[in-house]
């Protein structure tokens, strides 16, 4: 007889990433210096892993914002937006939020998360969405959470799209049609075609939604986001954006035409049955706005900073693929040797993010970076360094640099870049040509646990016939079992390795 | 051709609440007294629509936990638990967390709605959820986000789940089997039969989950929830809490067996794509479980006031149902009577929720009150005297006291209640069976834009056709379509009563 739980007794992924020392997630913030470094384990390290792309989770004036809130409101609103969770404060955001995007009406919600969630409202049995693969997961979840049909296109291939969308004209012509997708790609850093969807969405009535959650505060003259950068923003049915980014809080905005808006804050289950964002949170989103509006020299440093990132990869031989943005992934392929990067990083002083399968193609593992505007070059030049000595050793970048490299185009205002040219690797690694050569993760752990289980049983001629592990670990045969686990799991990465140069 | 946004303009519902004066959601709060006063519209009124049980929202002591947790870590996490947002306070909430609810390992997650869709990770194809009718929303969406089948039992039924879990292991022996139920149940007050389920969940196999939203800081000596109060914690296997009720902060946690946690943990999409608790929210719930430990004087104050306020609006006649919790349901019945008894008490000083359908069956509509432990019997008498006076006017309750009236048990440590016997009329609404007897918001729309559409035609002899009408409006008849809007509102709202009695 089966049992629930059954499938959390067998995992065996985050058994393996411990056993081997590789483990990267859940790392434990002990203090925060500025944002810009923080402390883990004891060591002080660069952070080139947060969103905080303006760097305002740590300013002065978005803290003091958001003390006041705590002591004038107390430490959250202990219920729904709909019943006795608003504040004026909330309703003030909404405000300003409307006028900073250029909208009719804007609703905020608990999380960002949520805020996608919130879409199932309006979105019916008689409704298609068409949505970019790469969308992000709540977007995913949003669409599930309602009666729609979702037809999903390949990521930014918009002649995909046409052709879903013509067949639903044809066999659908009565369904309400809307498009959505994100602005900025949060793995790969590129910009959706946003032009060239108006046209289709117009072309085949459909409505469109972009999720700026990595554009808004960074991209545009003013910060809007996507269709301000496109100057589309009549165009754009839609737009959500996130807190948890530029705005050094935790949220979410949807904003659009008042009666869609309205039926959303009166429909939407992660709306009406959820408590609404703490008085801080909101109090740290309002002052984080008027920064943003005040203070465009942010976002240009951010970009100035995004562009010397992007170049110093780039000359080491480093690929940045797509992106043009402050989000700079770095690939390496295989996903064993992409936690071997991220703990080298780590040990020497950078925290990055390790992004494997499934969230990325397999063989395409990759290191994201993303900066502050608060970033100093100092910081940024000891990132440079470290990533070159560690891409060098792990063989991901050549001994010496290559004499050339192509230069990074940047979407700064008014530029209208999309997307860089992929190099030819990861054009293929992202449309998952690549398939994994080295060890999985799964083969690994076969691996290590079939060296464990001789270790139990260990001889004297085992230990010969393994052939590669040094002799004198028989002096130390009563440490073996732990010892062995370990040393198996680096043979099998550096065999991994070697099996595909 | 359609229109996703189609559905949004035609939406009538908030047209006619707003046209007629009832309208009573989002309330923006602009002045917070301690949490038990607020003021709204620049009236101070008393707060008995909050979920701040234990009053700690507005304790002096979570406020500076929160304060310095601001000063320390900023005002973000600026992203995901498993990549950046992980801080090392998050790890003492949830080790402090698993220690007090006896589990072996507990997770924290950004709010308590994306708390409960995280249980999606665990619930696989060949699973079946066991799902109260009457579960919070949240479980619902956690489970449809799941590929899980669920089967739901009627409110609190025992014989009905044993039913289907029979006829689920006869025909799909194999099937994992989970039943998920609220602890203490948001609307109505009233407790889960958590013994029986324990029952039935050891002859047929079956996992058990409660959601302990409202129990948890609430329920048992130790405020643990349902499964302590009921000496059930060992046969409970899963416990979800949310931070925006007695933990002063937003928020939730799953707690249960380390490895089922730690599968969540790396498994669940409202985890991994979601913006982590701020350090603020952190600090508060952290604070305030300190609290709930160290000071079980609230939690009994919190359940004098519960019964003080049950028997108080008993002993007036009022009906207040199965509920034996300090979520206190008052009993309305129609659904526009409602609206205008919580408009009346907020005229009169008192913040309540008007609890309709679809939220409760059809005729049920109810004026949910809950109480905090920091309440005064000042305020507390003052709600009681104004619910009176405005039951009799609205002809809820009889203009004299009843000579005798039915206490209400209260769920104390160690009482093991779960419901008070429901009186013949809460019995048959709570069961659907009072059909909505007065006009339905829909009726009322539809006269009132009939009337709107007369009021632009007006002729003499129209006025004197609607016959109640006083003839003196004819003199400000250029006023007349805003006003006639309110008052053919307000003749069909009062004939709708009249209808009824």
């Amino acid at each position: 007889m089966s049992d629930v739980f059954e499938k959390c007794r067998s995992w065996k992924d985050y058994r393996i990433a411990k056993a081997t020392g590789l483990y990267p997630y859940f790392r434990a913030i002990e203090e925060s210096f500025g944002a810009t470094e923080v402390q883990i384990e004891g060591r002080r390290v660069i952070m080139v892993g947060s969103n905080n792309y303006l760097g305002l989770s740590a300013d002065p004036r978005v803290k003091e914002a958001a003390i006041k809130a705590v002591e004038r409101y107390g430490t959250t609103c202990s219920g729904s937006r709909l019943l006795n969770g608003t504040l004026a404060l909330h309703e003030e955001l909404e405000h300003q939020l409307a006028k900073f995007l250029n909208r009719e009406s804007a609703l905020v919600i608990s999380t960002g998360f949520q805020t996608n969630l919130a879409l199932s409202s309006i979105l019916g049995r008689h409704d298609i969405v068409f949505a970019d693969r790469q969308n992000h997961a709540s977007l995913v979840d949003g669409v599930r959470l309602s009666f729609a049909t979702e037809r999903k296109f390949r990521h930014n291939d918009l002649g995909h799209l046409e052709q879903l969308l013509q067949q639903a004209s044809e066999k659908e012509p009565n369904a309400g049609k809307i498009i959505i997708t994100d602005g900025v790609f949060s793995m790969e850093g590129d910009i959706c075609d946003l032009p060239r969807i108006v046209a289709l969405a117009k072309k085949y009535n459909a409505r469109v939604m972009t999720d700026d959650a990595h554009a808004m505060g960074v991209l545009g003259e003013q910060g809007r986001g996507t269709s301000e950068y496109f100057g589309l923003e009549a165009e754009t049915d839609l737009v959500m954006g996130t807190f948890s980014k530029s705005f050094a809080s935790l949220g979410g905005v949807l904003a659009g035409p008042q009666d869609v808006i309205n039926y959303m804050r009166h429909k939407s289950r992660s709306v009406i049955f959820s408590a609404s964002m703490t008085p801080a949170s909101v109090a740290s989103a309002l002052k984080s706005l008027e920064i943003i509006q005040a203070e465009p020299e942010r976002r240009a440093r951010l970009l100035d900073i995004a562009e010397k990132m992007h170049n110093g990869f780039r000359a080491m031989g480093f690929d940045t693929g797509v992106s043009v943005t402050p989000v700079v992934p770095v690939h390496i392929g295989d996903q064993v040797k992409c936690f071997r990067f991220w703990k080298a990083l780590h040990e020497a002083g950078v925290f990055a993010n390790p992004v494997v399968p499934p969230a990325v193609e397999s063989g395409h593992a990759l290191i994201r970076t993303s900066y502050m505007a608060t970033h100093t070059d100092e910081q940024l030049d000891r990132v440079l360094d470290i990533f070159e000595r560690i891409g060098k050793k792990l063989d991901v970048i050549p001994q010496t640099r290559p004499s050339t490299y192509t230069p990074v185009k940047i979407a700064r205002p008014h530029t209208f870049v999309r997307g860089n040219q992929a190099s030819e690797k990861w054009a293929a690694a992202s449309a998952g040509e690549l398939s994994q050569q080295g060890f999985s993760l799964d083969q690994l752990f076969e691996a290590v646990e079939t060296l464990t289980w001789r270790a139990a049983n260990l001889q004297p001629k085992d230990i010969r016939e393994l052939g590669r592990m040094p002799r004198k670990l028989w002096a130390r045969r009563a440490h073996l079992p732990g010892m062995l686990l370990e040393k198996g799991a680096n043979l099998f990465i550096r065999n991994g390795r070697e099996d595909r140069s």
